[in-house]
């Protein structure tokens, strides 16, 4: 028996028990008369103690010698702290050891394990087996594994039943692009790996599964973006006979009741915005409700004078900065500067302080007068003492640059609290997006996405104007999850390939089977997936979803711990039938 | 609202409910002035009436026209039934519609949607999606949810963590065949799908997650045997600082857990069985202990006499087939003749019949007498009214075929009870196992599997002889999970690679991270893997694990519903650097 209890369990209660414990050594303080190793497990820390009054000279020395990281076991006896650590729940006790035993050597670690280490992301992920033992690595595994268990447990209690989809399917050229892995035994052909389980959740539904859900890696092959990785988790549901209101319902329960078990967050309804009014307002469709700096229009108050930037502008726009009256000049040039660098894009900043008597001064007086000021500030909602910065041109640039300086700005502010959890759904999203590029439209969310009853015919004369039973469910300005009523009827299904441009053959090719399958009886149905590595990075008050993934790739796709991907020898491309061509 | 009941729901409380339910139409029958329609969820079945005296005549005619499959919602109120069925739920009420709504037309199924249907294997993989309707399906996919979800609990609320490990990893040309995924990003390089997460798993001990599990998909591209999967589900489980004892007690817990909510069975410690045990006992180191039959040795009783078939064998062993005295001649020679089918490839088979009246009677009176015979039964425990079958020959290939006659004769028997669930632990495997094709070692179990201790000195001279700790848990002849205490020690492992005829390099190339990991102090570990799949079907009283997969591929790796593998197009291929070369 290699342990009676772990490292995190003895407590004043168990003084004078005899324990045995196993762990690796923490670290050791050597005062010669006396030596302290703290040993460690999941669990927690314990103080052994050694010491010359009643340890025999040789057990003290190894004591003495111990190497941060061995692996060792001691049998000794519980026995009070004289001075007691508050800090840690076994901070009453310590163990008086009268046996060691070395289990496994460490050579030293590339860094140290502790809550802040020395070592550096890179050598991290190296070693991420050595990372995993530190608290915050270690307590977000843990926590991902909480939410989980929740999630699975509240749609079990909700009827949901878990289905295995497979991994091994067909390469569709649709949407982002699939890994592909070429079959041995059927020469010359290739199964793909899922970007999800789209198709067979709603083959489930077809099937009667009623209501299915699956936590599920999927795959995408695509030019990884910081913080997205070529394989990640998804919470995927699907129910059938149901509205949207339905859906919106079911998973409000789900995400409240993880609200609630994560952190004891009673939830009150969670607000519902249009697509178009969270662009109008916040200029983005994933909106942080954490805190307000709504966007005001300010088309109708500002254009028509003679400042021509904003007379030539689409969309002239302004948010009220809480405090920033008191915003030095140096500090709003560089506010100028922060908008104007490329990744924002804004051409410059128009600036106006709401001075704490009621006067304004903006840095377009030239053109605007006291009267003109005060009904900005009565568009963005300014009050005395905020500053309003406002923005121009183009609606969408505009909204999105816009949306970018309200989000730096409550970054700096300190408005956007870790521990604070504002959900919202955003509904009503567009059926169809325009490609500017190729002038094609194509699926927002995707080609089974039903449009909203009596809108199909303005598939014809004004696609882009299109809604969708659509819906995300956003959490602080992430969308979180995101799903849509699908299209249950083969005309409508039709319908939908001919704009997205598939002709019929095409269409067949690549979707036949799912087309076949609603000839059979299709119910009205209608889902939900959510990006499980997000949402526990969210829930967990962080937003790197690396942090919360035990074995992550870096934003090349590479495995840096086992070096993977990597070559393949020509006996194993030969049984494949593949060459490598460079 | 599409329903406010499922169509499993109503009862005789509910009469006079005003209810809305959707469903599939079921069966219609049509009386003429009554049609009866039955309307189907993944819930239950209820009976629909509408009838001349209470329908309006459109309604009446609009549910005459239904056809089978079609999706219906409809409005009505329970009433009592005039001829109740006792055999299902709902069978006390029907509902009296008053709208009925044709949500989706259904063409014709290629197969009916009943418990016993008209559909073969193929035509229902095909239509897999149909076939779910189906309650045999349904329901094995629904038990399928159920046991996995007590898996997670009972896991769960022992401490064990579930951490997700990453299907994008490295392929090793050891073991059976990786599934390969060339990389878009990384040029000429390839991932590699997890066989197991067997490495990833003992990086977690090292990362002192203690305790590891995970409901994972693992990748095999071998050629299928029956009922074989080229991606099948793993619940794969490791511990830190345990010896075997600890993980055949944490996961026999499990186990009896599983027995206990599936099915309300209270199970006894299970027993255990050394590996050599099962052989000379079984022929078969998963032996179904269902029943008995357990061989006798006959070596010392029937040689030494003239009979030079048996005085030439290694081994010479027999069972007794509780009543199989009766057989007719006819029926014996039959049995001859299937213990000579190639597939068992017994030359020969002696038999002795143990009369009621206390004398023998055999194939080989010519050669041994009633004193003789009397041992034989001793030896094979046979009682009066039994026969005695006798297989003689090379040590191996004798226990395997006598094996495969007790399992042929116990299924004859009805001994193979379904609902019978008898758990057995095989252990003590051997450590290594010889090809005797190339007359090289390879690992039984996996190359990280630890010698039992005091037996590394074996290695060097005799190492078939070497015992492991390594364990499988059998259910019903089956075995369900296998694992092994792992090594943890970098000299061992070393040693170990040394004898399965690895170079360092080679080693090192492989295994690299994990021997670099051990550096840094591994702790002692050892884990299991158990085959969900069949753990699944086996729980669920049937062998065929196709049976519990929502969407199964044949015995080609083929996915028949979908048509995958596929070729990919050109463009693709290019995108990946391959050329395919038949």
């Amino acid at each position: 028996m290699y342990r009676n209890n772990t490292c995190g369990a003895l407590r004043a209660s168990d003084i004078d028990s005899e324990v045995i414990l196993s762990g690796w050594v923490h670290k050791v303080r050597d005062k010669g008369f006396v030596v302290w190793v703290d040993i460690r497990d999941r669990y927690g820390i314990t103080q052994l103690v050694f010491d010359e009054d009643r340890t025999p000279k040789a057990l003290l020395s190894k004591a003495t010698g111990l190497g941060r990281e061995t692996v060792i076991q001691i049998k000794g006896q519980v026995i009070e702290r004289a001075s007691k650590n508050p800090n840690i729940p076994t901070g009453d006790i310590e163990v008086l050891v009268a046996e060691l035993q070395i289990l496994n050597e460490s050579i030293l670690p590339p860094f140290t394990i502790e809550d802040n280490t020395d070592g550096g992301e890179d050598i991290r992920m190296k070693y991420r087996y050595l990372d995993i033992r530190r608290n915050p690595v270690k307590d977000n595994l843990i926590f991902r594994h909480k939410v989980t268990m929740e999630v699975r447990k509240y749609l079990s209690e909700e009827g949901f039943i878990e289905v295995e989809t497979p991994y091994l399917i067909k390469s569709t050229p649709e949407g982002a692009r699939d890994f592909v892995v070429p079959s041995r035994m059927n020469e010359g052909q290739f199964y793909a790996l899922p970007q999800s389980p789209q198709t067979f959740k709603q083959l489930l539904m077809v099937g009667g599964m009623d209501k299915y859900f699956q936590i599920v890696k999927c795959f995408r092959d695509e030019d990884l973006r910081a913080d997205r990785q070529p394989e990640f988790t998804q919470i995927d549901c699907e129910m059938a006979f149901v509205e949207q209101e339905d859906i919106l319902n079911a998973f409000e329960g789900l995400t409240k009741h993880l609200l609630k078990e994560v952190h004891g967050i009673e939830s009150k309804d969670f607000p519902r915005m249009t697509y178009d009014d969270a662009m109008r307002l916040y200029g983005n469709d994933k909106p942080d409700i954490r805190f307000g700096m709504e966007f005001g229009e300010l088309n109708a108050v500002a254009q028509h004078k003679d400042f021509n930037v904003f007379n030539s502008a689409e969309l002239v726009a302004g948010i009220a900065v809480p405090g920033g009256a008191s915003y030095t000049r140096k500090e709003i040039d560089k506010l100028v500067d922060w908008v104007r660098r490329p990744q924002v894009g804004a051409k410059g900043m128009v600036y106006v302080k709401c001075n704490e008597d009621g006067t304004f001064k903006s840095s377009v007086d030239k053109f605007y007068d006291q009267e003109d000021l005060a009904k900005w500030a009565e568009a963005t909602n300014a009050k005395a003492g905020d500053l309003i910065c406002v923005l121009s041109g183009n609606t969408n640039e505009t909204r999105a640059q816009l949306s970018a300086l309200r989000m730096e700005l409550a970054e700096r502010l300190g408005l956007r609290k870790p521990n604070v959890f504002a959900p919202l759904w955003v509904i009503d999203f567009p059926l169809l997006e325009l490609d500017e590029e190729t002038d094609t439209y194509h699926a927002m969310h995707h080609p089974f996405t039903s449009p909203k009853p009596g809108q199909l015919e303005l598939l014809e004369t004004n696609p882009g104007e299109v809604k969708a039973n659509a819906y995300d469910l956003v959490l602080n300005g992430n969308e979180i999850g995101g799903g849509s009523i699908r299209i249950h009827d083969k005309e409508i299904q039709a319908t939908m390939f001919k704009h997205l441009g598939f002709t019929p053959e095409e269409a067949k090719a690549q979707f036949g089977f799912l087309m076949d399958a609603f000839q059979y009886g299709a119910p009205p149905h209608g889902g939900i997936a959510f990006g499980l590595d997000r949402l526990v990075a969210i829930l967990g008050g962080q937003e790197t979803i690396r942090d919360f993934i035990a074995f992550p790739k870096n934003n090349s796709g590479r495995d840096v711990m086992i070096d993977a991907p990597a070559t393949i020898d020509d006996e194993q491309l030969k049984e494949l039938h593949l060459k490598v061509d460079l």
